[in-house]
């Protein structure tokens, strides 16, 4: 799915992702091969390579192909973070499709997630220093950012400062590097890719936020994967945060697996409401942070995609 | 355990490799890095890491630490893929201590060879790209390795041509890496860098080989582990294959699940000593590419490690 209608030339740089990550995600291991394509099939938004490539046009970058290989890495650490969640929390559904490990089973879902993270050293070459370091971070910041989630599960005293910084780790700090290295490709000035870097992590920040939201309020048909995991999972959410904070009852219909009521509750005391008026604020801070860049059309998309990752229904 | 007596410039150069280990797996989350440390401490033999610093040496360079960087990177790879093997093998103990998996569960154990592995990322920066390449040819052969290693569990129709091929890729070829990259990292010339390929190849043939024979000729007290593991798991080895060839009993025998049976077999069939035949013409392959480059002591202590490899007792 292409957000924010981009521009011609984005959008032939999307297809050469595609073409990027089918490529490095072919393998003489029949199984790994499959697996591969049953992942780049089930395509997803690919929002984090279009972060990368209209980052590079926004910071001034002439030639959108040279931010293919940033933006088909990204991809691919989000995809191997997915596989590997997928095991974690046991799910079998995802983006309306069987995962991995459902499919074939936890064994193999382990090396498919190791192999689609090894193929992004394979990209690396193709990159410089900083831009390697770049990833480096963001891919210390997904691991642990999971690693903390897994350790707060149920964790019913969680603040919403904890919740918020664990997502910033968690998520935005991959969105954080797609837009900072997408700066440092076009060769921009530092505070250019700064300014890059404050608008990924806050939109970051929206998209993980309107994600747990559309947990709570969506339906499956719309998201293709069941709604409530959150809860029942027992994983914390602003909205569980903020109503455990307001009203104790909360956590006792939460240690004993009412998940029902838990999301009715989350309604009647306005949590929802709540978290998603601080969604609404992380895009807006991202749309402030762009105004530290020149004008330009790639300018303009990545505000909108701030504004629509605010308030999707999938 | 240091192998080969290596010179003091070495052995200098190993203690600033486990000060970068140390360093790359300290986490401000309290899990990781308590995982990290109880992966560093358990030491291992680390062989690659040397393989890496006496290739280097042995290519002419001069300035050991400079190699560093690629022996702690290689150290990191092998690492991450045990924990990960660890919890698809469901192993207890390794190396006399118990595994990830073992203390903290499959969740942490899965994040935990994730954290070790992108960890290595944040080494890369400092490489160039035709290391970063070999690095990546060496991932992507672990992980390749071993998922066709898992794919063929219990296929007793497996030849040696084809467990010899799995073995060259799950574990050979992070070997060749090691030696490899050092010739690049030494500016050798490409006849010395593919010489040492073909050494590191051999030698990490001559270690699994040998691996192999260990679990079903050793002892736990010498192996810090249980021994005879991979004929419970149906993991064909080198014996295996071969006196499943020639005595279609052996085939009946492991289906059976009748362990003890399999491994007097293998025995009483000349299987082992044809493995031990094996293992030691891998040695002496390894130890003839090195003739390629010039005398050093370097070169005779990378001689010394393929001796030491085909007839060490752990």
């Amino acid at each position: 799915m292409v957000v924010a209608s981009p521009r011609p030339e984005t959008l032939d740089a999307l297809a050469l992702v595609e073409d990027a990550l089918r490529g490095v995600l072919a393998s003489h291991v029949g199984l790994l091969a499959l697996a591969g394509q049953h992942i780049v099939a089930s395509g997803g938004k690919r929002i984090r390579p279009q972060v990368a490539l209209l980052a590079y046009g926004a910071a001034g970058g002439e030639d959108v192909s040279c931010a293919v290989p940033l933006a088909a890495a990204v991809e691919l650490i989000h995809t191997a973070s997915l596989i590997h969640d997928d095991i974690n929390d046991r799910s079998d559904t995802r983006r309306g499709r069987s995962t991995v490990n459902s499919l074939w089973g936890d064994n193999l879902a382990l090396l498919a997630g190791d192999f689609v993270f090894v193929r992004l050293l394979g990209l690396l070459p193709r990159l410089d220093g900083p831009v390697i370091q770049a990833l480096a971070d963001a891919c210390l910041d997904v691991v642990e950012g999971e690693t903390r989630q897994m350790l707060t599960l149920g964790r019913t005293d969680l603040t919403e400062e904890e919740h918020l910084d664990i997502v910033r780790q968690k998520t935005a700090g991959l969105f954080a590097s797609c837009a900072y290295a997408g700066g440092l490709l076009a060769g921009a000035p530092s505070e250019v890719c700064d300014a890059l870097e404050r608008y990924g992590r806050a939109l970051g920040m929206t998209f993980q936020l309107r994600d747990d939201v559309l947990d709570l309020a969506g339906t499956p048909e719309e998201l293709g994967k069941p709604v409530a995991r959150d809860v029942e999972q027992c994983k914390m959410s602003l909205a569980t945060c903020y109503a455990l904070r307001i009203d104790p009852e909360v956590g006792r219909a939460l240690r004993a697996g009412a998940h029902d009521r838990v999301r009715r509750m989350l309604g009647s005391l306005g949590a929802l409401d709540y978290a998603v008026g601080v969604t609404r604020r992380y895009a807006a801070e991202a749309q402030s942070a762009l105004e530290a860049l020149p004008p330009s059309e790639d300018r303009d998309r990545l505000s909108a995609l701030a504004e629509f990752a605010a308030i999707r229904r999938r």
